[in-house]
């Protein structure tokens, strides 16, 4: 079966319409995903691409959120739209999501932020979000908070952040299908049939 | 039929695949397209989005002409990438879209533009272009060049980008259908159905 690498951040919102659906796409057995979180904020710093939230972006923003809302229905999801933006607890909640890839809950931990944050309108990385997904997977929220936080975490959070950009990725979501860079939630169909 | 307004500046390189796929789309009648020219350019500077031609955005620049190749595969073009990039002629190409919508030919040179500069690598707004351009269209490309830069067109050129600002549009192509908008040309199916 082919594996395509899933690059992302939770922070991103076109990434909410990829999170939501790869589960579907593996059920047809065509392709599995590997899920690689890392930081497209500092990626996105570096190149001084600023991202939807100053005023005068405002036009484009609102644009963003109207795009996402009809894909969503295509797709047949029901976010709230606009979704709290930007988060806050950033990194804290890309971190959790590396603490998962090592303990194999990563997948779900993202899945499970992404409907609470633009299905129930619950900021991702937030106390309360990290709290009912924890409830949802049977983790203790305080101990997943101090062990994303720890040095180790961090470091590989780091790592990851230093390959996708080695990689040439510079946003999210990023599919990659044998070394062929496919970006945004709308390529998806082109990186699986590449 | 359906009428969908398509609001492009010449300069714009996702805007390629547009105007080079608009007339296969027109064939099959179920929908036409309104053109109209506006300064894309004046509305990304109004909003500080800088568009792809700063060094530190070369990573994002190589993806962009990368899947504009990919894309363009699909559509059965051949464009030689990358297409010279940016325009110094940027303005007096789209004035002379303007005054091709008054005189009836703007579709013709806007497709003959793009085939020359994506295609057989002559920039879009030089000389070289606006010559050949015109011998295919039997006009006077020095005529053409003082008309378009008359007061009448760039009084014209400037109201078509003070109504592409108050419509909420951003970026090239932008797509209408009954106050819908829709950017970028892998949004040009969903204006259609829309």
């Amino acid at each position: 079966m082919k594996t395509i690498d899933f690059w992302f951040s939770i922070g991103s919102t076109y990434t909410y319409l990829s999170v939501r659906r790869l589960p579907l796409i593996k059920k047809d057995n065509i392709v599995t995903f590997n899920w690689c979180p890392f930081s497209v904020r500092k990626l996105m710093m570096e190149m001084n691409n600023v991202p939807f939230t100053p005023p005068e972006k405002k036009v484009k923003s609102d644009y963003m959120w109207r795009d996402i809302s009809r894909r969503a229905d295509n797709y047949n999801l029901s976010p709230i739209i606009p979704a709290p933006y930007p988060l806050k607890n950033f990194d804290l909640a890309n971190q959790i999501a590396v603490l998962g890839i090592n303990e194999g809950w990563c997948e779900e931990y993202v899945d499970r932020t992404y409907f609470y944050w633009f299905e129930k309108g619950i900021e991702a990385g937030s106390d309360e979000c990290i709290d009912k997904v924890s409830a949802d997977m049977k983790l203790n929220p305080n101990d997943v908070i101090t062990r994303a936080n720890s040095k180790e975490i961090i470091d590989q959070y780091n790592s990851q952040t230093d390959k996708a950009r080695e990689l040439g990725i510079f946003g999210s979501p990023t599919f990659i299908n044998n070394n062929e860079i496919f970006w945004g939630d709308d390529r998806l169909e082109d990186a699986i049939k590449w």
